[in-house]
């Protein structure tokens, strides 16, 4: 990744129904890695186009539109580019920001696609009961934050695991998961799991893969189920790590189901109207780690793969005004 | 295994609500192999106890009854012993077999609890649709032959993976697979279902896991299901290979679910009325590989792990009077 210096109309061009937006804050997310892999097969996101800038969630302030949808002023959410200004020629795709009495980055994670693929990866993918065992990986990022206060919401059983003595914490004493643990120091991760579940998990939602789906898959309960959401440290291998405890699958009726943010986005109204009176009330929570200017930008993504990030990984572009 | 030689009371103890069955046939099911290991975890079925009969599917004929469901002469097909004469100490878990103009071996087999899996594994897990295409692994086994016909009669393009010649063209011939090959002749599975499936697979019946299914994962189609019903190839390791291409899951939105027979017996009742009419009319086939007498029985069950069998194994104990 390089910084470099270009210039851009501040005029979207007549006739063109796109829009130029002024970018507030960037996203950070997991998923972007796929995209720098050249893929012969079709995927939900293109990849990368090298000498280009990249593209991602952002949140953004319009600066001139020739779109009926749009005018000037108006606050945005969606895919934009990872610059100052971006010239948006599919304008349709992005959501207008209407609630502003919240912090304009939640827009980027709470209340962003972070927060969406919490909201349908749990109610819609895990068929959460009350009073159910719920481990979460990855569990004080962008997504499995927000899994846990819907968890514990629903009156679960929650546990998370992180990669720092600082995260754990952040699990137990702001989410309020009911236990945390750092993977690094578990020796034994099949026997911290069972010691966190000693009646096993109804539902484990995945965000990192490898070695913990594997200890996860021997831990799960008859009729478990397992939303697969990400698998982060798999996402740099050059071959995935072999997952063996598979047989697990059928004798406890597991169902382990993939999915994406981008098949729901219909159900971001509903979402919207669960979550921004949690927020209000003090109910749900959100942390986030900004990293200040487009500068900054790369370290922050490829620190997500190593987790330096705390909370959800934002790029500050610009003082919103 | 080893045969032994014993006595038994061909009388049902009075007040026991027990029954005395001479048994007829005897199934080799899979999921035997799972009760020979020593497993300190609760299973769905309980391991064998060293010394004594081995138990499993079978069709018997009532000798005596102290139970008001049953009377001398009936047919019932369901849990008994691998012996000449069994007592049934909990006969509520048989079925009554009232269609007698079929073949009565197959009530181990194709309107026993293969048949069942095969019914509820295809109708209920894989939400299969009209034209969708299938891929069976196994497919000539006790369950794949069926799952099969199936999903052709549901208009589905099907192929199947069997490990033998004679198998491959068992499925082309009699089952009326769309295609099949041999997995052993395929230095490279990936680019075998490739070629039978250039457009991916929706739906694949999982009998065997390992590199098959690392293979299928990477020729899975977007929205593709996979009901794992078995993974044969496995039981006998030491440690089950490693699947290195789960990633495919969240891309593809795939939704691989795990299931027995066993939380489906209510059902059994419909199945009967699907499967016998197609019976009659021929539209539904299966093929038996019967071994005869029950000192040929422990080699049978031992065959299954290497595919000696042709169709579903069925081990004759005694002719039916």
């Amino acid at each position: 990744m390089v910084l470099s210096t270009g210039t851009i109309s501040l005029k979207a061009p007549e006739g063109s129904k796109a829009i130029v937006v002024k970018n507030l804050y960037l996203s950070c997310d997991p998923y972007m890695r796929s995209r720098m892999t050249k893929s012969d097969k079709p995927s939900y996101v293109p990849s990368y186009n090298p000498g280009s800038a990249i593209t991602g969630f952002g949140v953004a302030k319009v600066v001139d539109s020739d779109h009926s949808k749009f005018k000037e002023g108006d606050l945005v959410w969606g895919m934009t580019g990872w610059e100052e200004y971006s010239l948006i020629t599919n304008p349709d795709t992005l959501f207008k920001i209407e609630n502003t009495d919240v912090p304009l980055s939640y827009y980027t994670g709470l209340l962003g696609m972070p927060g969406m693929t919490a909201y349908v990866g749990f109610y819609e993918v895990c068929s959460p009961k009350k009073g159910e065992n719920v481990f979460i990986s990855a569990a004080s990022g962008a997504v499995g934050q927000l899994v846990g206060q819907f968890a514990k919401l629903m009156g679960c059983y929650v546990v998370g695991s992180a990669g720092s003595k600082e995260k754990v914490n952040l699990l137990k004493s702001k989410f309020g998961f009911d236990a945390a643990f750092n993977y690094k120091e578990e020796q034994d991760l099949d026997a911290a799991l069972k010691s966190y579940f000693p009646e096993g998990i109804d539902i484990y939602f995945e965000n990192v893969g490898g070695k913990m789906l594997d200890a996860v898959l021997l831990n799960m309960k008859l009729h478990g189920r397992i939303a697969v959401c990400g698998m982060i440290s798999q996402y740099n291998l050059e071959k995935p790590e072999g997952v063996h405890n598979l047989l697990n699958v059928i004798g406890k009726r597991i169902r382990m189901e993939g999915f994406l943010v981008f098949d729901y986005f219909h159900l971001y109204p509903k979402f919207l109207d669960l979550i921004i009176p949690n927020i209000k009330e003090g109910k749900i929570t959100y942390v986030e780690d900004t990293a200040e200017g487009l500068h900054n930008a790369p370290g922050a993504l490829i620190g997500l793969f190593t987790g330096r990030n705390v909370g959800k990984q934002v790029v500050v572009v610009a003082p919103v005004e």
